[in-house]
């Protein structure tokens, strides 16, 4: 398949890397593709710029958010939450409209101080208003309960732990699932909790994580639902 | 120890129940007992009347918040979360001062059509303004998170699942996890998030319960923060 990955820090480079590496052809989007590649600093979390992580992919191709998503079966939002909206309206809804939008970024909030709190919360979700702004895509959030080193590659986790997912679609479910288990996720770690509002519980989940991420002192941990009852 | 349990819902009779069997002296709080122990009929829920369940449970008493409290060692806030500070208002702040206060409650708002969403929420949380409204208690926010059958047997969900804390006093949340193992939690179990203000992790994690109990069909099941690391 071909896929438009939309952002190009560690979310995004990780999951464009994961799926060429499984013989996609992936472009990553990006506002300003010059500006993108003329940086030559870390960012302030220490990522080095994308041209140096380029150089290591050179099969993944660098593209503004509207070209790679016109040419691409899929698109997988991986903005940061806040710039999402702004992000996917510069993809353009004629690009999107049909397509599986994978949703995999959270509305984290850093101006209600530290650790980020979320925007929107609680009676909405980025996932839905993803999917209100372009009714014609057909969006799947899921992956957004994880850090990215372990979105693709779960077995970095030892045991059972979860993946969630929520969307109107069941065919681009469908499609969401097939595509996490050809990533090495286990069929029945792949939770489907419901329509697009259930995007509300998983962003929800962050703030748990930021938590843990402190308590425990690293991000190698995933959330397992541990069920007394066996589900077909 | 002698508990005071505020709330005779199913939560508040699950957990009383548990501490009385565990040999502690408990007495259930409640706004109005002569009201509470008049009613005849099951409410919406369909659970029973106290009144019947109290006749299962005669070591049991029933007082008003404030004589419930006042001749407690300990509380437990099994409130409807948002009934919460009302009732601990009644409890008196002087009847709680220097004492464990276990808030084991959510602040689900059912004004917002169902499932419910909270309030507080994000910047906020029912654990924060218990503590801030009586400062001189001892807020341990902890077994939020998962059904009450569960809560005081944990053996119920099958394989390792865990129970949150989080408080600002260490000695508290020593007290709340001696009395966590004596129930049954495994030791291990027990995360520590950190000061009361990670009590918003614990609290938000309930839209995704409420999406899980929809989707599983069932309420027995828990949450597990697999780690691929061993913590001490």
């Amino acid at each position: 398949m071909r896929f438009a990955v939309l952002g190009t820090g560690t979310v995004g480079r990780t999951i464009a890397a994961k799926l060429a590496s499984l013989g996609h052809e992936v472009t990553i989007g990006t506002r300003d593709p010059q500006a993108t590649l003329a940086r030559t600093e870390p960012d302030g979390m220490g990522t080095p710029p994308f041209a140096q992580w380029q150089q290591g992919h050179p099969q993944i191709r660098l593209a503004t958010f509207a070209d790679s998503a016109a040419s691409a079966d899929a698109v997988v939002n991986a903005t940061s939450g806040g710039g999402a909206l702004d992000a996917l309206r510069l993809a353009g809804a004629d690009n999107l409209a049909g397509k599986l939008l994978l949703d995999i970024a959270n509305p984290l909030d850093f101006s209600q101080g530290m650790p980020p709190s979320l925007n929107p919360v609680n009676t909405d979700s980025l996932g839905e208003q993803i999917q209100r702004t372009f009714p014609d895509a057909k969006v799947v959030k899921t992956l957004n309960t994880m850090s990215a080193h372990i979105m693709v590659d779960p077995s970095q986790v030892p045991g059972e732990h979860d993946v969630f997912l929520s969307g109107d679609d069941a065919d681009a479910k469908k499609a969401a699932t097939d595509l996490l288990v050809s990533i090495g996720w286990p069929a029945g770690s792949v939770l489907d909790l419901g329509d697009i509002t259930t995007a509300r519980g998983t962003e929800m989940l962050l703030p748990i994580w930021l938590r843990l991420y402190g308590a425990l002192g690293h991000a190698d941990f995933n959330f397992h639902v541990q069920s007394a009852r066996t589900t077909a």
